[in-house]
């Protein structure tokens, strides 16, 4: 059934006009789209882009440049259109939606007691999961953005509870720490497993524990989204983080992501190995809010229509090779 | 004067509502186009691509899977608008001009004879300085691009001959060679540096021994983009074979051009470093056309928009980071 629908896109890339192979990522990645859809003639109309935000109580700790107010700031800014993920959705004709995860109020400091409750960890779950019903109704390739002052922090806190390693091989600079700051920011990570004994504890205790609002949510969109087969634009650390935590939980669901870029955030590599993930794009970006999803979905787009619209050798009247 | 072009495009991205470099790689190519039209306020309206065809004599030696007829058909597809390059340009809102700079005529097989005349050359060089002066009218990013049965073999040899390298260093599969394809190839180009004495020719001589029509008038194209300040963004192997004859003739040609992609094709890394290119995407393309030179000016619009268009601090209300 696979083989049937990798034969069928084969047979179609090859009657293009073109060299076979020669459009390399491109024609992989109409592959790919064609196998999560499991339809060779799949097509893409419209992009939405679902863009979680939420504040962070492990901000007390001074591990971010920003002041949590910021969170809040952004959800505005997104609101009225100034953010670059909005330039960006624009210029892409992507519908962007904003969703409040746990802004304001905010998870707890998880330096001192769980981010959240497990009642507050299921809802978020279960409310992503609502989410990627919402988008499976409307579009046919879907980012995933986030926003959250002090999220880079929660992101390689559960990248070192799952992968096993140490906090100073996934902790990064975030909006921009100096090495004094990254190394604070390791330590505060380090202590924090050690307090709540994360070391081998269950996927979903970890992101109870060290987690935030917008990445549980995000887990519960790409849990659901496994399930809808409903292809996904991951954008860069948190997202991945988000994606590593659905993995653990529900296997099945990595067959939906794409990997848009690799991030400049440190601990991306290590986060990319443990997802398998090969981005499309390595353009130095750390932003989130889902700007490398955009540009993501924007290539994943191009390949549908070149493997759509392109002629063939016989409609074109072009001779092929004598190979 | 240069500085404070600078000192102008940094303090507008760190006025964004982004941490400071977040952005990464657009931002560089904002500021770079910046700086090629001196003007910290560039914008872009219209991108146009030139995509120059010719015929190569050489193909009588057996060194493409296509035949040669091939490079016609393909202008029939161009102008019928089924070629990947027009469906990557209608999606991106390219105007392609199709530019038939020798095709059925096609140069002679430089295995036996110089593949143009003296007068043959100068008239492409001068060609491509005409075309690129109704360019910088019209567009304010230009890509390049092109199409001709043949042509690796042509820019393969040009490299050969200014790098000082062996055949073997620099010769790819082009269309789809196998690896016996590949050794017949690069002895064919080999025999051909030997047979013109090109080793310490001149560019000049180079181009006109072993070049191609499209490769001399995109070499004219580009050298008048660098006295016009016209932004250019190269395709592949062959638009940088172009380059290379257009960097080594008149230097400052350099500073206009934007590098889209690392091709697949084998020579392309020597080219690049011969032409300190640093590529925006590296997707294992190797069609040609221009196909990776649109997905490369598209990220060039991106990054302006970004530029232009985010919100700043002030205007959106956001917080500074505390750093």
């Amino acid at each position: 059934m696979k083989q049937e629908l990798l034969n069928e896109v084969a047979a179609q890339w090859n009657s293009r006009t073109k060299p076979q192979g020669s459009l390399g990522r491109l024609e992989e990645l109409a592959q790919e789209y064609c196998v999560i859809r499991g339809l060779a003639q799949a097509r893409i109309e419209k992009l939405g882009l679902y863009l979680y935000a939420g504040d962070h109580g492990i901000t007390e700790e001074g591990i971010s440049l920003y002041p949590k107010a910021v969170t809040r700031q952004m959800l505005a800014n997104f609101e009225a259109g100034g953010a670059a993920v909005n330039v960006l959705a624009r210029q892409h004709g992507v519908e962007v939606k904003v969703i409040d995860a746990g802004v304001g109020e905010g998870t707890k400091n998880f330096a001192q007691v769980p981010a959240m409750t497990e009642a507050e960890c299921a809802e978020r779950l279960l409310a992503g999961r609502v989410d990627a019903r919402e988008a499976a109704g409307k579009y046919e390739l879907v980012g995933v953005g986030e926003m959250g002052i002090g999220n880079t922090t929660s992101a390689a806190a559960i990248l070192a509870a799952i992968g096993g390693y140490s906090a100073a091989e996934v902790t990064g600079r975030g909006t921009g720490l100096d090495d004094a700051g990254v190394q604070h920011k390791a330590r505060v990570i380090d202590a924090a497993l050690e307090k709540h004994a994360l070391k081998g504890a269950t996927t979903l205790k970890v992101l109870q524990t060290v987690g935030g609002f917008e990445i549980a949510r995000m887990a519960g969109f790409l849990m659901e989204a496994g399930t809808l087969k409903l292809p996904v634009m991951l954008d860069g650390f948190i997202t991945c983080a988000a994606a590593l935590v659905a993995v653990k939980m529900e296997p099945a669901s990595r067959d939906v992501f794409f990997f848009s870029h690799r991030s400049a955030e440190r601990g991306h590599g290590r986060m990319l190995e443990e997802l398998d993930g090969d981005p499309i794009l390595d353009l130095g970006m750390r932003l989130g809010e889902g700007s490398g999803a955009i540009l993501g979905m924007h290539l994943v787009r191009c390949a549908m229509n070149l493997y759509h619209d392109m002629a063939s050798f016989e409609s074109a009247s072009v001779s092929r090779s004598e190979a």
